[in-house]
């Protein structure tokens, strides 16, 4: 994908929990050899290199480049997951669980877009038995905006013709902010947020 | 990518106007190499052999890798910028353009998924003067659905909090559709259409 450099993220919001450092610095500079070459062009040395490993290091962290792979694409999907069922238990109307998911969710996708596309694009590049794991968060992340949907619907606050299509139509707008999103972008990513949960509210003909 | 290759595309709808025949077999081969393999883990010579030729009669058509990616790259853009231009001159009502617009540009996506992910994937592989002509054609069809935005809101058919937004959005929904459809999904390219011009209506607050 070749993308300038200047288009990675802050390393200070990404993969924030992962112990012990030599591991987060691995895949801070896979996401980045991935980022800039794709993944099939990269060799696990050229990632170890990269975080200043050597390739033996690298292998005791990460058994395989797809395992390196895998690591980095579970964490988004997992976060995604945990906001859809936060929006959903926060005891608001549909409405206001719905905007919150929708901010949240855009405005992430806006500030790690980097993250975001690599996964999205590397994503059957994985092998079948992680490629599985990620794909069965992705069932739960839709099924979890379709209960969004769901919710408005059964209050009266929704009104759609088919769910599972308009569930899917709100997840595309939010990943596909990675796709296009640059720092150069006119809107910061909490503006972009705000003004998406408005027109997916729309979409859902929601007064 | 790694694409199975259950979803290659229909090779009867692709490059259909570009001769010789053998240019065609090349982007055809291209698209399909890099599809299952990622555009940087492809030489040439695995095209020209999915091709049934040699390397030197594919330099015959296409000087390097890059003018091959260029070539499978350039006619879906053309293909976008004639539709808007047809939709905003078709000389319907802001409601009907929009609508026709959104339905051929989805259904489109659904059916070429293929180049279309190539084509977003491996954008900025393209060296610079050739990425540079594609970012043209992008910013012209961005400008021409903002126009057909702004038809709306000039009508009164339109209502939008910000064009320049709304029209990002539009794109992403088509755009995205490339992304997730398979030839499993539920819906047909054409009733995906349909569903999504609704969707597009509703959030420009048109009806």
């Amino acid at each position: 994908m070749n993308l300038p450099s200047d288009t990675l993220p802050d390393d200070s919001e990404l993969f924030t929990e992962v112990q012990p450092e030599a591991a987060r610095r691995l895949m801070l500079a896979g996401l980045r050899s991935f980022a800039e070459r794709g993944y099939h062009a990269t060799t696990t040395r050229d990632v170890a290199t990269a975080a200043g490993m050597s390739p033996a290091a690298l292998y005791v962290y990460f058994p395989s480049k797809a395992a390196l792979l895998f690591a980095i694409s579970r964490p988004g999907h997992e976060k995604t997951l945990a906001l859809v069922d936060e929006s959903l238990e926060q005891g608001g109307t549909a409405t206001e669980n719905m905007r919150h998911f929708v901010r949240v969710f855009v405005s992430w996708h806006a500030r790690t877009h980097t993250v975001a596309r690599v996964v999205q694009y590397e994503l059957r590049s994985l092998p079948d038995e992680q490629y599985q794991v990620v794909l069965a968060l992705r069932r739960r992340i839709e099924q979890g905006v379709r209960e969004l949907i769901s919710q408005g619907v059964r209050s009266g606050e929704f009104d759609v013709p088919d769910v599972k299509t308009t569930a899917i139509a709100i997840l595309s707008l939010g990943v596909d902010v990675a796709r296009w999103y640059s720092e150069h972008s006119r809107k910061s990513p909490d503006e972009l947020g705000v003004e998406y949960a408005e027109l997916v509210l729309r979409m859902l003909n929601a007064g």
